[in-house]
């Protein structure tokens, strides 16, 4: 269900998506800092808790560009179904359900 | 509430912790490339899923630690209501409610 | 941005999405048999998780039938963009991101 | 590992979680009422997200009373490794990882 390249609407964020995901991979250095240095345990929970949540912030934001996009068109176009089912899957498992 | 350093039950575990905060800084990394190349919205989404589920993981594994450890000790040593209390904030926090 | 009654696409899903909730709903009050008979903690707990994992399930089932009828019919007439934003919007909250 | 009858600490707080589920079971019945006067999915999906966030809270309060009451008298009495390991597996649940 790809399209061509460039074609995603993320495409525009796209400086902003990578400076988000430099900063998660930041957060995951400074973790294995905070292990290395023995810090403690609730700490080093909460900086995971914090990374967890950029991670679900960067997918909700790309989820956003993704249905503007790609499933807009789909359904301009008169094939919306297979990206409706995709789309709903993929909730699905970002929710954990 | 810190206790001394070394102190902390993970300690036993941190080769193995350092090991999944160093794949999950190399998911992080692999979906900055995903993003340059274009990837498709829907499978990045699926990394970023993976990444922040791998991020609970560990929180998970250091909060078994923390109760076996630090929580244990502190109710052995009758002092056990403080960290019980920052304990249930912290899940509180890790569970968003 | 409601639509005339009767045009949601879960209205055809109707009698299954009212059984869960009628599911749901004795869920509820099983638990409430559980706390007054003194039932074990965990046992409790499992429960709620299930309650609350239902009413997900529940949510993704209804905001499939939403984005194949509402957002569908918006973007086809033109106006799809404050659809998919409230959408996003309830998206971010049903994540607590 | 159950207890004697009465002895969870939840006990205490029973009135407050009984309130609380009935509260959750009229949520259900309330949301059985909207799909039936076909109101707006994402109001609907709104309810769904305040009854499971209201039942992951319930969880959250039985949790506390468990750990201060059930697995604190384990850990005195010298036995609480079971217990913080059914603890753990309850969390992993709740969060779903």
């Amino acid at each position: 269900m790809s399209t061509a390249i460039g074609q995603y609407r993320y495409t525009k964020d796209k400086p902003s998506l990578l400076a988000r995901m430099k900063r998660i991979e930041g957060q995951a250095r400074g973790i294995q800092r905070m292990l290395e240095e023995d810090r403690y345990c609730i700490d080093i929970i909460q900086q995971l808790t914090a990374l967890s949540g950029a991670a679900d912030k960067v997918s909700l934001l790309i989820l956003q560009g993704h249905i503007e996009g790609c499933v807009t068109n789909a359904i301009r176009e008169q094939h919306g179904e297979a990206h409706i089912k995709e789309l709903i899957e993929t909730l699905r498992k970002a929710m954990r359900r």
